[in-house]
């Protein structure tokens, strides 16, 4: 039985055009998962053109009593988009209308729009749209929205949500609401809550006049904590560059093997680093601040003195998921933001857990903000994923003691929504719950993701 | 009876400190009211130091059954702080630590801290603090954070919720709890909820490197669309002013009257613009976009030579409230923000509800965000008040039409709450009060504000 004929498909059937829904297995195979984990095959998938498409989908799921779960392109790392069970998946993959404001500064995008499209589409007005994912040539808005997707830009520029002006949700009813940065900021309630309280059908977003120039550099060290601090004093000397990533000894040889870019194999620590602005000496001059803190820290400074070069440095950054992807078939990538000055007592306790551990792990990420991703490497047919989640939640553990946050950039998703009782309290994460039954109290809308479960008084009851 | 012993006061006396807490008649009158407005005299005061005292205050007075109004410096202009009904006041004006991270380039402040204090402790580490209300020299960061507010730099640098990392508040049980910028984004929620979800005892906020360089402009014009036409040129030629800053007739008018500054009382139209930067001859440049920009929409321009006639020039704009304070003993200050491509029409369309009145009005604002704040002035002992709030009312729907918003910096509290519904759709208005239900079933924490009350099914069986 490949097709199922079920009350939901026969009400979606006929609230929609045929073309619109996917019932056949070796279609809704295909939404089962998102770009690290698999989950539940869904029962139907509904491809929307328009709100009204989403509001009759959402209607007919709840009458049928199925769950609901947006998804875009399907690029995210926590799992936010992966169904727990049998549920309808609302695929906004065809709701990609974009619109450029230029006087406005501004664009309104449908959450099918791919990330990039935004910035291509405001080149010629001379403007551009920030948030920078890694996956940005495939990830879409709606689920970078979904998800308050950061990328390299971040640190100087912001996350997604400091772009949204405006949006348009339904609601679990199938209401449609539009929403401003107003109190109470319900858009940025939705903003990060991964379709949990409701489904973003459109949004306003701000853009900016691109910097007219940006140089590059790459720094090693012979130790993470020469990299931190040759960070920290360039910050404090007053640089404020627009990427600054770092790459640990395991994550640099791992594109190494794969790129024979001529990386430095040995450093314990590799920094890229971009400055930016519209006065050629001035960004000169900041790059040249961070150059003079990484020498001071005992690190080796190349800067590209071309473009070309600026670019061949920052593929290794760019390489660094296919690289991951040749060294096991699946990895739990997270997404820990420290303040800092912790970073090197981070670093090293993470790494000593992976090399207590039998996995390879290796560390890249947003240094400048502190956000890492420790990604842990496993086969899943041969390799404990009990093991993983074990050693995922350890790692979680070293940024809450050292006053960090789960995610900086991925969202929690099912990945770490067990380590939300670790990172919250139990009394603020009533209240989160309290804001979810505000917006969907029968649960319906990608059950399951970011909160864990209440133990709940009856569950106890019955251990007694 | 100028003291109040009820149980909540003995209670309070019991569970905080004798000079915490504030029962006489002629200390309780002076918490009564905001700059805008009076409310009722509340029943007690209580001055906490600490988050514990605040936990103390919040379990008393709902012990006793009294709702709960937190308050910082009562700057604020849209009746936040004022209470409806006999209350319990928290002021948080003794809670003033204050602690500069300059590495992290952020600043913990409690929230009875003094806006520009964060600044003046943030100078000397070459860090400042932007939001900048009107007020900022008595307003209080958790007032800022309550109101959500804004000022002149906000157009480039952001309002008060861009520059919050993380908080602390009590909740309507008293229970604390800790919060960063994470899905769900409760601290954004918290923010511009004007103590209506609870209670902010402590804001970490982001500090940024001040621009080195910073020039200005005035320029007048015969017709409002021209000023609106030269800032969107202006804008849109890539100019990204950090102040922008526009007066119509009537408000140069009153400035004038008042201070003798010698602005052109003939025009219809003021611009006061500054850019700012870290190369001089950048920011200079792009004051001459802004200026060939007015130039060519009609404006007549007027750069400031030297850091004290720039000075001058701002002492127009700083001089606006205590101006309109002289025509009229009460005013009522609007906050709208509309498109700014529709700027000239619904300035335009407001001065001509403002001539059909009986009252003197006047418009002003931050015109690079489309934000205006149109101020009718009236005089309570002599005038109605209703046919203010009816003024007001039709200003708010000009707002609206254009596809405006009723509130950009100032909040909506008592003021702008019955255009809520005008603003909102009854479906959204009804969400928002499920967020105030999941965090305040009760509705202790400073009832009546921003939501109007909601027509019950038993009022309307009621009328039948």
């Amino acid at each position: 039985m490949t097709t199922t004929r079920s009350p939901l498909t026969t009400d979606l059937l006929r609230a929609l055009r045929p073309h619109q829904v996917l019932t056949h297995l070796s279609e809704r195979l295909s939404y089962r998962y998102d770009a690290i984990q698999f989950g539940v095959t869904p029962l139907a998938v509904v491809l929307p053109e328009t709100t009204a498409d989403v509001v009759a989908a959402v209607r007919a799921a709840k009458a049928a009593g199925i769950p609901i779960i947006g998804r875009g392109a399907a690029s995210g790392l926590s799992g936010g988009v992966t169904p727990l069970q049998e549920s309808l998946v609302i695929s906004f993959t065809r709701m990609t209308n974009l619109h450029i404001f230029p006087q406005r500064r501004g664009a309104v995008a449908q959450p099918g729009v791919v990330t990039l499209k935004v910035s291509e589409a405001a080149k010629p007005h001379g403007l551009m749209y920030p948030p920078d994912p890694a996956s940005f040539r495939t990830s879409t808005i709606g689920g970078n929205l979904g998800e308050n997707a950061g990328g390299p830009m971040c640190f100087k520029y912001g996350v997604t949500g400091d772009y949204v002006k405006a949006m348009e949700f339904v609601d679990v009813d199938g209401d449609v609401h539009r929403l401003t940065r107003d109190c109470y900021d319900l858009a940025g309630l939705l903003i990060g809550s991964e379709g949990t309280l409701g489904l973003i059908t459109e949004a306003t977003l701000r853009l900016i006049a691109p910097p007219k120039f940006s140089c590059t550099l790459m720094a090693h060290f012979a130790e993470v904590g020469q990299a931190a601090e040759a960070v920290s004093s360039a910050i404090a000397a007053g640089a404020v560059p627009s990427k600054l990533e770092f790459m640990d000894r395991a994550c640099t040889n791992a594109v190494e093997d794969y790129m024979h870019l001529g990386l430095p194999r040995e450093a314990e620590a590799v920094l890229l680093v971009d400055t930016d602005g519209n006065d050629s000496q001035v960004v000169d001059a900041e790059l040249e601040l961070v150059a003079q803190a990484c020498g001071a820290a005992g690190g080796t400074v190349r800067r590209a003195t071309t473009p070309a070069e600026a670019d061949a440095l920052w593929q290794a950054r760019r390489s660094i998921s296919p690289s991951l992807g040749r060294i096991r078939p699946q990895r739990m990538n997270e997404d820990i933001v420290v303040p800092r000055s912790s970073l090197p007592d981070v670093v090293r306790e993470i790494r000593a857990l992976g090399d207590a551990s039998p996995f390879q792990l290796v560390q890249f990420g947003h240094i400048g903000d502190g956000n890492l991703h420790p990604n842990i490497m496993f086969d899943p047919r041969t390799e404990s994923s009990e093991a993983v989640h074990e050693l995922a939640r350890e790692i979680a553990l070293v940024a809450i003691r050292h006053g960090g946050v789960l995610s900086g950039e991925h969202g929690i998703g099912t990945m770490k929504k067990d380590f939300m009782r670790d990172a919250v309290d139990p009394v603020t994460l009533e209240v989160l719950r309290d804001v979810k039954r505000g917006l969907d109290a029968g649960n319906w809308l990608n059950p399951g993701k970011i909160l864990p479960e209440a133990v709940s008084p009856s569950t106890l009851a019955g251990d007694s």
